[in-house]
């Protein structure tokens, strides 16, 4: 955090410091980072993502913050390398969202309008997708250039990097873990409509529901039976106490996260799976029982991947966003 | 093909000529193309895999090609641009093969011992991913940059191109869409010692075992119950001739590769999927049917992706080698 603009604006002169920003938006919040031009994070902010009117107004909300930081720290505009954004949708190669529900966008080219809002180079690239390239930088896939991040909260989203650069999918999909299929007999619908996706067991939300449907299968006792508000946290920390049902319900979860990375790793075996998300405070647990579970199920050749929890939190973002801008 | 040596001799030197080898090592035969520096191809050939004391023979054998060719026309080995190799194994980015089953080869960089041997740049990929680049380059893919083959024969492999690439994986690991799980409930074991594998299925070998199970469990009528060795040619026969129960046999077939193919678009959307090797004969049927199941089971903004035949057939492999070496 930079307490004096005098000694800055003193540094900047005699370095001739460069700035990159790094933007993430998500559903309630956005975050921005200032960092420098070779990737220090110099400050971090947040401002609330106005979903009003589709989201018009949220392009125009980050131009100002942007025009407002460089007025504060008296930057010089030609002296920001660029600003990139993480969109929490798909984006194509050239900047293309292809629509977004969480912001409300169809679909449009946001680096060029962003860029012509601030008159500043702009990269944008799908939230997951940045979040693993920022973990890939400076989190827990430091000293890996191929990596695939799970990030599981509310759902489940995933991110490719590959030789150090975020994997290109075509219309931006790529890294869908979460709707993997690993269930073949289910009945109820997945957000997306189809049955059976990973997200419906192992997010935070599908955990709850495998264990709604654990504890009516199995008759033992448990102390998940005398909560009235399950969520995940409880789950595992019953679990975590010796609870053998809780056990039970996050290996069940843990045993279709393996599975799916498996299916995974038959398309593309990156050096290391980096977990992130809400459910990574979980901690290492989460981390060893999806390693065992992979290994049961990987293909012979891709047995062995390392397997790390993620280290920025939600930082991971605004980090990956400042990386598209330093090679 | 080059009839007369001499117009070639003329024609080098009043052009400069350039020169590329495609070469691709299969299991029983290593196919060679010798291309200009443009990527024509002039002539190609074939001789034997020597598989004898593990493979040891095999890029003495292509060394020894390959300098016979050069000396047969005349070519000045500096107007070698390089040669471009197909491993029927994983091959990682550096060259290194990570054991090759195919060839007995252990653990060793191929480009850097067979460079050695001509004294010509070598680099080498895995024989499904430079099929696939053939086919994005002069055959099914053209016209688009981000592609996944599948490769039907005995068995299924596969490769993947992004950006006009061939997509590196870890250990040489990338597209192997035969080992993809598509069935919880098998009791039998693939090749790779799992279970449920896509290969147990819909390769020629396992549409066989498919239709044997099939016609155990439905006792309808079919011309397949008068055949004593089943093969996918003529199930696929009987199914154009109208032949029922040939039909569902082939649609089931279709429609675990249509799964397989859903869950490689949630990693990994492409532009088109390129179906190839000796089961594609079969023709448009094959394709109609993986896209009709293809798009029941992917996620929605993977739907739509194109699906189209190969068409280079055994030459796909030659020209995805002499790509490696053209932008």
């Amino acid at each position: 955090m930079l307490s004096n603009k005098n000694s800055l604006g003193l540094e900047r002169i005699a370095m001739r410091m460069k700035y990159i920003f790094g933007i993430d938006i998500g559903g309630t919040n956005i975050k921005h980072g200032l960092f420098t031009g070779e990737g220090e994070l110099l400050e971090k902010w947040e401002s609330p993502t106005r979903l009003k009117d589709d989201g018009k107004y949220i392009l125009d909300d980050i131009s100002e913050t942007i025009t407002q930081k460089i007025e504060d720290l008296c930057i010089d505009i030609k002296d920001v390398i660029g600003v990139g954004l993480g969109v929490p949708g798909p984006v194509g190669e050239d900047g293309t969202v292809y629509k977004c529900v969480n912001t409300g966008w169809g679909v449009f080219n946001v680096e060029d309008e962003l860029q012509q809002k601030i008159g500043i180079k702009v990269k944008a690239e799908n939230d997951a997708n940045i979040a693993t390239l920022g973990e890939m930088w400076k989190g827990g896939g430091i000293g890996f250039k191929n990596i695939v991040m799970i990030t599981i909260g509310t759902g489940i989203g995933g991110g490719v990097v590959v030789g150090g650069r975020i994997l290109p999918g075509n219309k931006g999909v790529v890294g869908e873990i979460g709707h993997m299929q690993v269930k073949e007999d289910e009945t109820r619908k997945c957000s997306c409509g189809r049955f059976g996706c990973l997200q419906q067991y192992a997010s935070a939300k599908g955990i709850v529901s495998l264990a709604d449907d654990i504890l009516q299968e199995n008759k033992n006792n448990s102390v998940l039976r005398n909560v009235s508000n399950l969520d995940a946290k409880i789950i595992y920390d019953a679990a975590k106490s010796g609870d053998k049902l809780a056990g039970e319900i996050i290996d069940e979860a843990s045993q279709l996260l393996g599975k799916a990375l498996a299916q995974t790793a038959c398309i593309l075996t990156p050096e290391m799976f980096v977990i992130g998300g809400g459910m990574s405070n979980a901690g290492d647990v989460l981390v060893e029982l999806a390693e065992k579970h992979y290994n049961t199920y990987a293909f012979h050749a891709s047995k062995g991947v390392k397997f790390a929890l993620a280290k920025l939190g939600n930082d991971a973002g605004i980090y990956g966003a400042a990386k598209l801008f330093i090679r």
